[in-house]
This record gives structure tokens, sequence and C-alpha cells, in this order.
């Protein structure tokens, strides 16, 4: 990074991996949009159509950059990597980012053990967030989920989880709501799987105290709500979350290059960005 | 009737079947709240422990009546009876309430075919109201469910039913989320039979552009919530019904009382008194 | 229209005038993931950059068509012209029109007295659907809270309309929230500008029986939620419209297109097309 | 208190002030319920017409018990004091508990600064539980508020909080509305009333990115409920809280008495009971 010579906070220059997929292009219009961060360079695939192209030709709003598939070029022109593209594919960037000392936000699903015993032994060299869902609002209802199921957890609140999603979706429950009971019931010092209760029709009997229920609506073009409810006696507490686009995705990305600004090494999870610890 | 000498709305003059059970006493504090009508005799069985007492005692406001058990005599006093008691009672009732023009509310259920025909007969002889549900609310809430049914059969509209019940409920769904069911597909040419999904858990498949989706909250001591969507792209249209009490049921009562203020014999139902037809 | 010679329905041809515009290209794809209707022509402004390419290029699924300025030559190709544009191109457009018996969906809003005469007129010639608003949701929307409102006038039901929109919004109530509030006021016999309350703060005293409360909701990217309560006592019934993206206008425009496939004249509306009268 | 002679918990021995109230009764009823305490004695003012008659006769379960006024014979079979009166008679109530090691929960509200400093004092020598708000749900709500407003101050969340009361309620917004935006202006390091926003009505402009917005809905018997929303791009985190009835504040009150069963003395409020802290 070259030196500040003025007291302007530095703006982190980020290189996006994976530039021309969906979410390579919510990133970069993320970063155009956002006043902390500038687009220093734009990784994709060596066969990728897209190479030479313009990164951000497709907002209409060209960066003068190129999109290109050299990782050690890109990278030597960024102070951070935000890579959401696939295991094999994050490992070698992240092999490169290590050496140099840039950044790494990751927000590839699927790794191996063994992968991410690497990531760990890279973390001692560059600063690295890695996290399975980088939305801000979904981390932070989780959080709030822990808190609420401890201070609950006496007095008779029943937990039931109530998720919406488009009608395309083709498992049930989704994935979003089974993480949201496992977290309450850890915070519970329980085991999801000993409460939950994934159907109910015809005789079901009395709910079960300790239960934990769920309910899927599925229709239209809903991007996905999650509802928790705390049913006690006399009131209930409810802790939603909505979704209208993926923008959280991006959203959460740059959060996670802002934290990393000032760190040197280590790993780091949405929780540590967020400060949910 | 007494002649009415001014021209003041004559009130009309209830009695209640039932009187000391709890939704006798909720029909009791509705009449005594109300501007429309007077209580004018309260009925119980010949063994009832509270015969001779006050009616409206428990309000800490007496009536001057007292609770008797002779048919004859309460309705003598009435221009109409308003009886959520049982079958046979109110059959018994009736019988009576036909031969003197005594107009009758029956909010009671579980009748005979025979004893449906009975009602029919008698109400060639006194006006009758008969509805399995006599809540304003719920009834409004199924007309306009069939509104909506029919506007938004075409274009995609995928429809879901969720309801939330206390946790001692121990069928699902509610009779209420059925009813609201067999409304939308009946309005739509169809049979919910053809069409409801009662569970969805592991792995559904993409959700059938037909299906009437079923989901079930249970918990703490919420009275009962009924939510359809209309879920279509860019857009959903949700029709809700939320009880909190059972004072629904003793409202929809006296307008029902209202209604047949003016009518000689005939029989009818909430949809007639809420002009709903 | 060329003849049909097989049972199979007859497609639409439709042409849309501001093919390179939001709403444009909105249409157009919504025509394309139609089976109703099929992309005749696309109509711009004889200034516009995009004359000569093809209309639906921006979705990588090219039509073969150009978008052209010459308004007789695209509406002779059309069944239909679905206009989202300013009064007075779409003037121009409707005397062509009219002249050549192509139907027309007006989405246009702001035309003055005149110039709905002179719609009128045209419409004496050919098929005409007109309407501030074509979201399918929002009409329906519209007809539910007129039948709820007549159907709850009696029995003390508070109405109030709370609406939530994005941070850039300028204006509260929202256009639409008032027009809930006109309909529900006119379809109870009376004036909204005699029951509307918008601000509430401080004390406010308790609550008059006949007023039409508003709340105001402003936030995020919210696209737009309406929702009408009705409160009684004992339960509540709440209708609710979300928008989660225009796309409800697009849908709107080819359910007009395909009522008025049979019209060879008149003037219609969106509570014509969806049967709401 | 005698020596416990089994290994099974101890129930504490509860005495209720202001026996024969609202409030009084639904926390005998409560205290009837649970399992954790019963009901040890049950006082009243010495010109109270209850004197002398059983306290939980109206529940149709006799205790035993008569509605005494000699506060120290009262106290003198109890371990713990719930008294939801007025000031004087609380304080009244604190001297003699504090004499006897009887632990005291308060519920009263309206005390001066120095009957808050004497409360100070008497919680020297015995445990006192002091708060305004005794339910359980709306203490971890404003907990929940704290750490959603830390987690979500950047990122461009705007928050909005949505009030819902009876048509009686006189005033708006409601204090736990405001108490909540309290709650989070300072968990963001501000003032509440540089930020908030308690009417919208005609050209607002649009939204200051750092303000709280309040809305009033006003309408039947609602109890009371409150929604804050965190609304951001793409995305929206809303925290409700709903009540149904007031039974919240009565089992809140036990939370407190089984929390004070190990303190001797000292001053805690619902955050301690609830380990919110």
């Amino acid at each position: 990074m070259t030196a500040a010579t003025t007291t302007t906070p530095i703006r982190q220059r980020v290189a996006v991996a994976g530039a021309s997929g969906r979410m390579g292009r919510m990133l970069i219009e993320a970063i155009l949009n956002s006043g902390d961060c500038v687009l220093a360079a734009a990784l994709d695939l060596p066969d990728s159509p897209s190479l030479g192209s313009d990164p951000s030709a497709f907002l209409g709003k060209p960066s003068g950059l190129q999109i290109e598939s050299d990782v050690r070029s890109a990278l030597s022109k960024a102070d951070c990597l935000i890579d959401f593209t696939r295991p094999e594919g994050t490992m070698g960037h992240l092999a490169v980012a290590a050496e140099l000392g840039v950044k790494v936000v990751i927000g590839t699903t699927g790794f191996s053990d063994e992968q991410k015993a690497q990531i760990a032994a890279y973390a001692e060299k560059t600063a690295v967030v890695l996290s399975p869902n980088m939305s801000v609002g979904v981390n932070v209802t989780f959080k709030l989920l822990e808190m609420a199921a401890k201070a609950l957890q006496q007095g008779g609140y029943d937990i039931e989880i109530v998720e919406a999603h488009h009608k395309h979706k083709v498992d049930a429950p989704s994935g979003t709501a089974l993480k949201m009971g496992e977290v309450i019931a850890e915070a519970q010092g329980t085991q999801l799987a000993d409460r939950a209760v994934y159907e109910r029709y015809g005789h079901t009997g009395e709910r079960k105290a300790d239960s934990i229920g769920f309910a899927t609506v599925r229709g239209g073009d809903i991007v996905g709500d999650h509802t928790v409810l705390f049913a006690g006696t006399g009131e209930r507490i409810e802790i939603a979350h909505k979704s209208s686009s993926r923008a959280g995705y991006a959203n959460g990305s740059l959060r996670a290059v802002a934290y990393l600004a000032d760190k040197k090494s280590g790993q780091y999870d949405m929780y540590d960005v967020l400060k949910l610890r």
C-alpha cells in the first residue's frame, strides 16, 4: 500500500475474483457505490470470455480496468481480495495472497477439512475472513437468536421458526432456518435433532414444551423471509430477517474488507467483523 | 313486542340460553355493553346451581333478573333468543320460540341432518339465523378470500395458508384454516382435496402451481391467527384474521339479533347478516 | 391478425412503446416469458440511441426485431400496443392505433381532461384499457378494501393504514395509501377528508371512532408495503399488499392485453380486466 | 425459611400486596400455577372490603388463607413480597421487610428520588428487585435492540419503531416505544432527542440517515404491539414484542422471586434477573 500523504482515511484497494459472475458483478457494483474502497483489479478464469473487458461496463460506469486471469498481477495491485468462487480456485488465490500479504475475504463454500486447515495456515501469514454466510443481517440475526434463546430459556417460551421462499426452492426447511434452529438449540445447551418438529398434520397432540417447530411457506418470488417466535403466556417476541435481494452478501463482504484494514494476519469470521462476540 | 310510542329505535329484548356458561356470560356482557338491545331473560338448565341468581352479577352490574329454567316464561319476555348450547336443548327452545314468534340466533353446532330439517321448518314460523361460526371477522375474511381467489386465479398467484394457535391445540391445520382452503378452492372451481399440501420436509421439489399450502405454528397462548398469502411475481397480497378473545362470537350474535329485528320468518346465516351475498 | 389454422389459442401480437426505457424493458421481459403473447414490434422516440438495436438483447435473448420509431409501421404488425410513456406520445400512438384497429393498453399517467375525452372518443373505434395503476395486486386490494369497508362498517372496527417505503420517498402518506383511504371512505358513504388522521404525537386523546389513521414507515430500499387494519374487539382483519419489484405493472398490462383480445371497441379499466365489478 | 429436609428445591413462600386488585389477582393466579413458589400471605389496605376473604377464591381454588392488613404478620410467613401498589404503601412494606429479612420484588412505579434513595438503603439489609417494567419479554426486547443497534450501526440500516395500541390510549408514541428509541440511541452513543422523527405528513423530503422514526397505530382492543425495523439494502431485520395480556408482568415477577432466592441483600433489576448484563 502506498503511504498516505494526508489524514483522509485510506480507501482499501479491492480485487474481485470471479468478476464476470453474478456475485462478482454484485460485488463490483457495491465497491463502486462505496466510499471506503476502490476496485483495483478483477480476476476471472483463463478461459473466461470476459477477459480483457472492463469489469464495470455492465453498470454503464467503466472503471478503466480489464478483467484478467493473472492472479499475481491482479493481487499485486490490491490490499484485499474478495473471493466467492469455488474451493480450488480460492485455495490458489490464497496461496498468492499469503505470499504477497494481501488480505482475503472468502465467501466461497464447500471447503474440505484439509482445505480449512490450509486456510488456517495461510491466515498466519495474512489476515483472512472466512464465513459461509456474509450477510450482515443474517449474522446479526443469528446473534440475536442466541441471546434471546438464553434469556427466554426459562418461562415457557415456545420456539417456532417460520420461513418463506420462492416457488422454485426444492427443499424445506431452508438451510438458514435450520442454522437458526441450531443456534437456538446450542444456546440452550441442547441439540436441534432432539427438539425439531418439521411437520404437523392431523392429530398432533399438544405441543411438547421443548420442541422447536418449523413451518414452511413457498410461493411467488419471495427471496427469503425467516421469522422466529418465542411465544409465552400473554406475550411473544418475534425476530425476523427479510431479504429482498442478494445485495446483503456484497455489503457484508465490504464490512469484512474494512475490518481487515488494520489486521496483519489471523483468521476471522463475520461475528468478529460485526463485533458479535 | 309492545308498540313503539316514539321514533327512537326499539331496543331488542334478548334472552340468553346457557346463561351461566362461558359463552353465555360473554353474551350477557356484550348485551349490557350494547346500545341496541337489552337483556330480557336468562335461561339455564333445571339442574343449574345458578338458577335464581342474577345473570350479570359476575360483572358487578346486577340486572335485576334471575336465571330461570322455564323456557316459555323466559321467551315470552323476549324478542329474540341467542342460543349457544347443545343441539337437543336448542331444538327444545326453538319449538317454543317458533310458537311464540320469538326470533332465534343459533350458534350451537353439531346438528344432525334431521335437526337441520326441523330448524328449516321452524324458520317458516319465526326468523332464524344459523351459522357454525358467528364471528363477524371470520365470516368477512371468508368472503374476502372468495373474492381474492377469483380475482387472482390467473396470473400465477401461489396460495398459502399460515395459522398459529396455542400450545394446547391437538390438531393441525385448524378447522378455520381448512375452511379457508375450501372457500378458496371452491371459488376457483376446484376441490381442496386435489390441491392441499399439508407438510413439507426434506426434498420437496418445486412447488406445484395449483397447490394450496398449509403451515402450522403452535406456541404460547395464541388465540388464533390465520394469514393467507397470494404470492405472485413482484408482489403479494396477504389477508389475515387475528383473534385475541372470543368476544367476536358475542359481537357477531348481536349483529344477527339486529338483522332479525324486522324479519318475521326465514332462515338466514352470517353472510346474510353481514350482507356478504 | 392472421387466421388461426389450429384450435390452439391465438397469441396476441404486442407492440411496446418506450421500448428502451425501464418500464419498456420490463414489459418486453414479461412478454418474452408469457405464453399468451409475442413481441411484435418495439417503438421508441426518433432520437433514441437504441433505434435499430434488438429490443430484447439486454436479456440475452435476441428477438430478431429492431427498435423503430415509425408508429404506423410498428402498429401494423401488432394486435395490441402497451404504452407507458408520456401523455403527448400516447395520444399520437392512439390516433394511429384507432385508425388501424389496434387495441391499446395505457399505463401512462398525467392526462388532461381534454386528453381523457379524446381517449374516450378513440375508444369508440378500438378497444382501450386505461388505468393509473396497472398492478393486479393493487387493484384487487382496492376491491378487497371496498368489500371489507362495507362489511365492517358497523361493529366498531377501527381502520388504520400503515405504509412503508424506501428512504428516498419524499412524501407521506403514499399515493396508494391515500387511494386506499378514499376507497374505504367512499365504500362507507363518507369523505376521506372528514376522517383522515395523518399524524399522532403527544397527547392525542382517545381515538375518534370514525377516523381513518395513517402511519408511515421509511427505510432502506423497501419497494412498497401497505397494510390496512380493521381492528375490532377481540379480533382484527388485516389486508396487505407488498411489492418487491415493478414486475406487477408488466403482469397487469399483459392481463389487459388478454382481456382486449375479443373486444372490438370500448374503454375499460383494470376493474373490468380483473372482473372486479 | 424452614430447613429443607430433602434435596428437592425449596419453593419460595410469596406474599402479595394489593391482593384484591387487578394486578394482585393476576399475581395470585400466576403463583398458584407455578411449581416454584407458594402463596404464603395476601395483603390489602385496612379499609379493603376483601379483608378476611380467601385471596384465591375468585379462581375457584381456595387457598385457605385470608386477605389481611397486618404487614408484619403477613411478611413473617413469607420469603419474598411482590408489591405492585403505590409508592407510599411500598415504602411501608419495605421497612418491615428489611427488618425481617424478607426479600421484595417491586413493580410499583412513580417513586421520588428520595424514595429511590431509601430503597437503595433498604437493599443493604434485604435483597430487592426494582424495575419499572417487570415483563420478561419487554426487557429481553430492550436488550435485543441494544445489541442490534450496535451491530447495525454501520451499513446504512434505517431504524423505525412502529407501535399499535387500543383505541383508548391517549398519548403517542407509547412509553415503551420511546424507551426502545432511547435504548437504541444510547447503544449508538447518541441521544434520542437528536434523532427522533415523530410525524410525517405531506412533503417530508428524503429520510435523514440517522433519524429514528416512530409510527403509531390505534385501534380496537390491541393490548400492545411494538415492532422495530432495521431496514438496510436488500434486507431488513425486525424485532417485535406483542402483548396479549398483562400475564407477562406476573410471570416476570416470579422470575424475580426465583432470582432472589439465594440473595441476602442488594438491589437488582430485571436485567440482572434475566442475566441480560
